[in-house]
Parts: structure tokens; sequence; C-alpha cells
């Protein structure tokens, strides 16, 4: 038998967890929500309808568009963002742990 | 913001979490499957199928049928199903209180 667990975090409705992490993660790594829009099969308006949905309820800004140029512009995170990620991926580790160690207790 | 998880138990498939504890709990206090079910608003035939699918993975009964009789039959709980229903609702009071903790500690 294994634990299995879902974790997220709402405020009016969904505000963060292992879905917006993954997506803020491959922004950073490729600079630009359409590129991680493509690479996760997601289409590029429903990304920006999720970030925006999820700024709305965290009240504060996850990405900054930087404007066009030459390489056609891009996405950034925001340091807020970053806070955040850190902030969650900390509580997953810990919570994680907690978990597997009250499933072994109980479970083991 | 605040904490939302699913915490379940998984087999080969799905083997416990809190929809079949909430089941259980009916029957034992109804002393029926049937009544459950109608209780639940679930069908007769969906509430066993979910009892065979989750005693096939467990790998031991969880309820015992009474034979007819004048009232018709009923269903009560096995031991076993006491003792897991027991261990799955002290795993879920410290798995929340874990979970909460940690929860206030990264976004209180």
């Amino acid at each position: 038998m294994r634990l299995r667990y879902k974790v997220w975090l709402e405020t009016e409705g969904k505000a963060f967890g292992e879905g917006p992490l993954k997506i803020l993660r491959k922004v950073d790594e490729l600079g630009s929500l359409s590129k991680t829009a493509r690479e996760l099969n997601m289409s590029y308006s429903k990304a920006w309808k999720l970030i925006n949905f999820l700024e709305k309820n965290l009240g504060f800004k996850l990405l900054q568009r930087e404007a066009g140029g030459s390489g056609g512009g891009g996405s950034y995170l925001t340091a807020e963002a970053r806070a955040l990620m850190q902030k969650y991926e900390n509580f997953s580790l810990e919570a994680d742990q907690a978990l597997q160690n009250l499933f072994h207790k109980y479970f083991g």
C-alpha cells in the first residue's frame, strides 16, 4: 500500500500548486511563456489565462513581459514569484516528509 | 490564503480514503449497505462494486453480509475494516495537523 496526496493553496479559487510551479520553473529556464506553453503542450492563451487567474487570486504579479525587440520579447519571473516558489518548494518538501512519516507510522 | 489537500491510499488502484471511510461509517450506523447507498445517493450496485474493488486491492473483506431473515438481512463491518478505519482516522488527524502547521509556518 502506498500514500498518494495532492496539496494546493486557495484564495477565492486555486492560487498555487504543482502545476503553476512547473510552469514558472519552465518560464525561468526558457525566458518565455510562449515557449513554455509549447513545451508543456498548452495553448499560449490558456497559459496566459492561468497566470492571470493566479495573479488575481494571489494579489501580485508572477510574470513581467519584456517588450518585443529583435528576439520578440519574453517573460521573466517577478521577485514575488521567486519568493512564492521558494516557500512552496520548502513547504512541499516538509509536507511530503511529514505525510510519509505518518503513513509509515500507521500503515508501514 | 488557505491550504487544500486530498490524501488517499493506493495499491494497484485506489485502496482507501475519505469516500470509503464515509460509506463504512454509514454502514456501521445503519447496518445495511442498501440503506447506506440510498442515503448517500449512490446506486446499490455501484456501492457493492466499490466495496468489492477496495476489498480486492486491500486483500481483506470490509463487509460481511447477513443472510435474509425477516429483516431482509444487512451488512456489518469486519474487524479488519474497523481496524483500518481507526488507523485511517488517526492518520488523517495527524496528517491534517502536520499540514496545517507547515502551512502556517510558510504562508501564515
